[in-house]
Parts: structure tokens; C-alpha cells; sequence
């Protein structure tokens, strides 16, 4: 016995996405079969239409409604600072906390010898044609806490080795509402390190 | 900064699928950004067409590519036996052990107070009249090992209290493979009932 073969069908391509096993997969689809045709035709169109009105901001780089995008043409931000991430997921965490008013690049990736990601597939070239031609005078690097994030980090700052130019990164240490007694010892380390003086 | 409205709309859709959260869709979507549009549209048409070419089976209520299936039609199988299924991975399961020659009843869920399942939600009365009208011997009773799939086999077995009819459910005991020292007191306990004899 085999599943009819649009059923098939559509349990590959789910299969095909990341962190979908076949299991999962035939999971998502057979919870779809109940589904009226109208909703089945909403979530195709959907997908059929992903790349309709996507753009790409040609000064960040970051994902958009309209080239250049609306933070870089923001007269109110600081155009002084660049928060440098790896995607446009970290830039909307970044933004949620409302903290942050200087500009961004969006590097699409992080260097990988393990996913052989090169210095020449992510967009650091023109992080440094920004660097050049625009008043940067600090840069924040804002990558995940791994490997991959500090290699990224040591590679742009040694980009910029010799330039009169701040390069800081995100600050380690304990998570908000985390228990020192569970934290493990590299963060703990780090906090340690990082401690913030009081008196 | 929000992301493109087709974008956020691609992503409610797959944050609607079971197991999928709001941060699961939005990889999911910036994958699916980086593929080329005939991949894209490969994936919406097959959405589009999934109830294309799919049936389900009057007798068996298992989805087939036509009706009634192939295993309810086929003369070399078992009409005295039938086996109970959840839903069609279930039977999909069972059919690749290769080990079972009998018929097949998928009821489209299992009893669950919790989830508010009452008989009448799945297919147990189809059951009752196949049992009436055709001649079964036996029913093999096949569900999760768990409280669900317990009180479908009890309401199950009291539905058919009084009729000669030969009801067994699915051995419980240790999975090819597992360690005894891993396993949890309940399986062990079931091993221990249903041990085998060998001399």
C-alpha cells in the first residue's frame, strides 16, 4: 500500500525543508488533507506569492517592502553606527527591544568552516565599501553566541585592524531570569569577566 | 521594521501546522526564500493539487488512490481478519512489517476526552455494521500505547461484549533493540506478563 502520489508529492517537498524528518512530514500533510479546499488554496497562494513585494535593501542588504528600506532612510537614526547580524530575524530581534536607533547590515550568513562559508559568500565586502564611504564610527557586532558567531567576529575585526574605528560586540553573561546554579560554566565565566562595577 | 506582507503571510500559514511555532515558521520561510521560484512553485502547485487523486475507501475509510482501495479488493487477503488503526500512517506501518494478511478498519482518530473524541467522531459505528454485515473473525485492535489508544480498546471491547467475535490488541513488551535497563517500569511490567515460553 502507498499513500495516492499527490500525497506523496506534497510529503517531499515538506520533507525537503529544514529540521523536517519524512515522519514529520507526513504528520504536516495528513493534518492538511482536513483541511477545507479553501484553506489549502490559501496556504499555495501563499507560497506562490512568497517573492511578490520583496526586496532587498541595497544599502544594508537586510530583507524589505522597498529598496532602500525604511530604517536607512530614516533621518532619525543614528547613521554613525552599524549593528552588524547575520539575518534579517536578528535585526527584527534587535528592533523589538527598541533600544537600538543607529543603522544595520545584514550579513546574510556567518563564517562556517564545518558549511564552508567563505568571507566572499556573506556581505562583508560591502560592509567594508560602507565603511569606506559612509561615516561609520562604530560597529556592533550582534551574532549568535557560538563558534561560528566569534570566528565571524575575530575575521571583521581583523578587517579593520589599523582603521580608526569601534568595533564592540554584544555583552556576555547570565540570561534575564536565568539561575546562576544552572548557568553553565562559559556563561558564568563570562559573567564573571563581564561584571558590572556598582559602588 | 516588519518583514514583507507576503512574507509575514507565508509565515502565519506554516505557523498554523501542528508542532510548528512562530520562530520555526519564519526559518522555514527565509529557507524557502532562498530557492528558486520554480522550486517555490513546484511546492505551491503540490499543495494546490493535494486532494487531487486522493479517495477514500467506503469500506476501509483508509485514503487510497481509488475506491474501494486495493487491499479491500484484493482476493488474497484475509476477509475473517480485521485490524484496527488510528489513521493511515498506522496502517501504512503495519502493511510494511509485511507480516499481516488480513483486512483493514481506520477509524480517523482515537476516543480521548481530553481532546473532546467521543465514538461518534470516529468511525466506530462503520465498524460495528462491517462486523454485522461481513464475516469477521477477528478484530486485531492496533493503537498508540497510550491512555488514548487504552480506552478506545476498552470502549471497543465492551461494544462488541456478548458477540463471539475474537478481539487481541498489539503485544507490549521491549522494542527490538532497547536496553532492559532503560526501560520504563510500565513496559518492563508488560515484558514481565507477557513473557514468552520457550521450554
Amino acid at each position: 500500500m502507498r499513500f495516492p502520489s499527490s500525497v506523496r508529492n506534497l510529503i517531499r517537498h515538506f520533507n525537503q525543508l529544514p529540521g523536517i524528518g519524512p515522519k514529520a512530514a507526513e504528520r504536516l500533510v495528513f493534518h492538511l488533507l482536513k483541511k477545507s479546499p479553501e484553506e489549502i488554496l490559501g496556504f499555495s497562494d501563499a507560497l506562490k506569492n512568497l517573492g511578490n513585494g520583496v526586496n532587498y535593501c541595497d544599502i544594508c542588504h537586510n530583507i524589505a517592502s522597498q529598496n532602500p528600506c525604511l530604517i536607512c532612510l530614516n533621518p532619525e537614526r543614528n547613521s554613525n553606527v552599524l549593528c552588524v547580524v547575520n539575518k534579517p530575524q536578528d535585526l527584527l530581534a534587535i528592533e523589538k527591544t527598541g533600544d537600538y536607533q543607529g543603522l544595520y547590515h545584514v550579513l546574510w550568513g556567518v563564517l562556517s568552516p564545518m558549511k564552508g562559508i567563505t568571507p566572499d559568500q556573506i556581505k562583508l565586502s560591502q560592509l567594508c565599501d560602507r565603511v569606506t564611504a559612509e561615516n561609520i564610527e562604530e560597529i556592533i557586532l550582534a551574532f549568535d553566541a557560538d563558534i561560528e558567531g566569534e570566528s565571524t567576529i575575530m575575521h571583521i575585526v581583523e578587517m579593520f585592524r589599523g582603521e580608526s574605528i569601534k568595533i564592540s560586540t554584544l555583552a556576555k553573561g547570565l540570561s534575564t531570569g536565568s539561575e546562576l546554579e544552572y548557568a553553565d560554566e562559559s556563561t558564568l565565566s563570562s559573567a564573571l569577566s563581564g561584571r558590572i562595577g556598582l559602588k
